[in-house]
């Protein structure tokens, strides 16, 4: 039987285009399962999986205690408002802690890049990054890449396109090497400021004009303009911001294909795109959600059968 | 089969008296599951409830979760401290992703009024309103009619009166609905500035004297005073509210007859009710909470029921 | 079959030496569950538990809601920053809400010593204190014992240190109260300020010197700094602290024999004790932490056990 190349989900970095291939194929059969009317399957009675969050999510929180449950794994919420992170633990001692409880899976947001990868070596469980600051957040990048198979039949060659916060988005990374390592071409599209210098050594090109962008590709992901970052000086005001790189419906209609529009949620309407746009026919938003419990059926379900090794 | 007029809970005003009729049935059935020492019924394995709670709860939100699980449905949880509707994400965009994730109810408390409805017509999923600002808390009426019906044997004929800050209560607008549909006499009791306006095109009569409301009745329900809103100058201090409109045990003994007293927590102790009236053989707070898990298990059953067809 | 002598744990002071044995043999029963590749046992089907967390906690909470589920009780969780705690609502009337929804058991930890003596003479149900203010925190000084058991054989006979502020700590009270019961010679060390003044008359010995008290012990069980109290006039300052009471490596190895280092956690790393003790094999600590959940499982069956009579 095929198995992943690694016993962590750290980052799409550390996979191979078999580990991607394996997880979906999974995750096909996990969507199956979702939209039978009985969405459970007992495959993973025997595991016990904590979901650490230490910074505030909703969908990504959500669409893993979903999979989890649907697993029927035993499921631990932890999250850090609720938690002695406050009294000045280190993580390896809240994580050690947990595991010591006989918890064989984490899953873990953290505001610090890298801090799974640290994790990883110090505790003996299996890891799952669900967001690592301004690092990676692979699930996501899985389940978008799965989601523009789904729609157009193939990665391999498709002409994607990530717009927006370039330089502090842990999505866009984490789909730069996702789309690369299937094949994908890939280009960024976003207020100068907010590209990182070293983007092109990553394979990816560069285009500041949003029209030129959306006519070369077939998929267009739309980050999350990150309010919080608004008073920062390198970055436009909203308002700019939406002239400059919000796609609206006469955008998307004035091109010469139709193109698949993307968003990682949670969507800032009238910001990157308008409402027409989110809940257009050319939109697949809503799927990406949907498929992300698959996505995440699966990587869990690849894992514990290493732990189980 | 018996089913329900409506496909959501929305309020009390969308439901017919046969409706009430059915819950009140299915709830008669419930309470004896919950009172054996096996609490539990698979009847709903193969449905997902999301519980959103977006204002601060206790007891609602541990009643429904426990009448979700003692239907054995999955029960996911969210909060709004934890959220992302922080991030400004709208209402739609949050229900509609939590959906795709294949869950089949909400069970929704907005601060809006309205909400649950606005929501009913533009997401595929049965909503149930567990509060809605100022205008419904339709579980809540059904719970305290079906007590009354308990206590009393009927609600029909029976001489109710509910007390306190009328105008901001969803509690006292959906017990008149309910109470008026299954054809009990109605009065509101309280300061004349927290009496609304039309409460007489409701049907309810009303009397801002305290004692003459209790020698009428047949059952008071106490309202929460909301300490929040005090200090605005339409409503009175506590010590004037407790004189006016509190019930103590020499009022009560005072009466010709003997009363039923209710009130649907969390209880203010020595301001609308003294503690020896809520701890008196004459009130039925208690069964109120009992009944609130059984009727909440009746509603979800029904509307379960609705969608599998 | 042996049962325990009460009916609730509210404190090891209410407990005798059998009923610490009886926890102790039943804890032996589910440790080898735990360490099975299913971790479940169905004895438990038909209790419902409240945890009802009035302070921030996270490994009690965790251990006490792992125990719960590996037991397959039906589990609900309430913390007081979720809660109408905030609306005035008295304890009693809280709990009894909670109680009026069938719930069998209630794991509480409360700000106020005496909390769960309180409830237990107000409310229908058993109470398990996970923690009361500076009072005792009986299942931490059970598992504490336990791990000196497994660790040395015996708990009778050892001399046990434990370090630190005793006089705000419900730790080192409740383990007193254990390790005396079962026959261990007990001191306490620390500054003298924070030893309380009727030490002596629990047959407890004071010893202030670091070093003495460590090379008389078989164990030091090394209590966690509450930073919350370092400005407080009568505690040292974190420096100090550590100087005169802080445990290293250097320190540990200098002393004529191998003594066992116990932390109840979250350990502050470089005050109580360096990282170095923290993670050398002398330490005990995710013992501690793995024996936790063990304990309480055994804890909850034996008062199950007591319901069901």
């Amino acid at each position: 039987m095929s198995e992943l190349s690694v016993n962590h989900l750290l980052g799409i970095k550390y996979l191979n285009e078999k580990d991607i291939q394996l997880i979906f194929e999974t995750a096909d059969q996990f969507k199956e399962v979702i939209n039978r009317p009985i969405k459970k399957v007992p495959s993973l009675r025997d595991i016990t999986i904590a979901n650490l969050f230490f910074e505030n999510s909703t969908r990504t929180k959500l669409s893993f205690e979903l999979a989890e449950k649907r697993l029927s794994a035993d499921v631990i919420n932890f999250s850090a408002s609720q938690s002695s992170v406050k009294k000045g633990e280190t993580l390896i001692d809240t994580v050690n802690n947990i595991l010591s409880m006989k918890v064989d899976m984490v899953v873990m947001r953290h505001p610090n890049p890298g801090a799974g990868v640290f994790l990883s070596k110090h505790v003996n469980a299996s890891i799952v990054n669900a967001g690592d600051g301004a690092h990676e957040h692979p699930t996501q990048a899985l389940l978008d890449s799965y989601s523009i198979r789904e729609k157009l039949g193939d990665v391999a060659g498709k002409n994607v396109v990530i717009v927006g916060d370039i330089l502090h988005s842990r999505v866009a990374l984490s789909n730069i090497f996702a789309l690369k390592l299937q094949g994908a071409n890939v280009k960024v599209c976003g207020p100068k400021t907010l590209l990182p210098t070293y983007i092109e050594s990553l394979g990816v090109g560069v285009e500041t004009n949003l029209r030129k962008a959306l006519e070369w590709c077939d998929v267009a992901n739309m980050l999350r303009v990150q309010n919080e970052r608004l008073d920062i000086s390198y970055f436009p005001s909203t308002r700019e911001y939406t002239q400059l790189f919000g796609v609206n419906k006469a955008l998307l209609d004035s091109l010469s294909k139709e193109i698949v529009i993307m968003h990682p949620g949670p969507i800032n309407r009238g910001v990157e795109i308008t409402s027409d746009v989110a809940d257009s026919k050319q939109s697949i938003i809503l799927n990406q959600v949907e498929n992300g419990v698959a996505i995440r059926m699966a990587v869990i379900y690849l894992l514990a059968a290493k732990i189980k090794q």
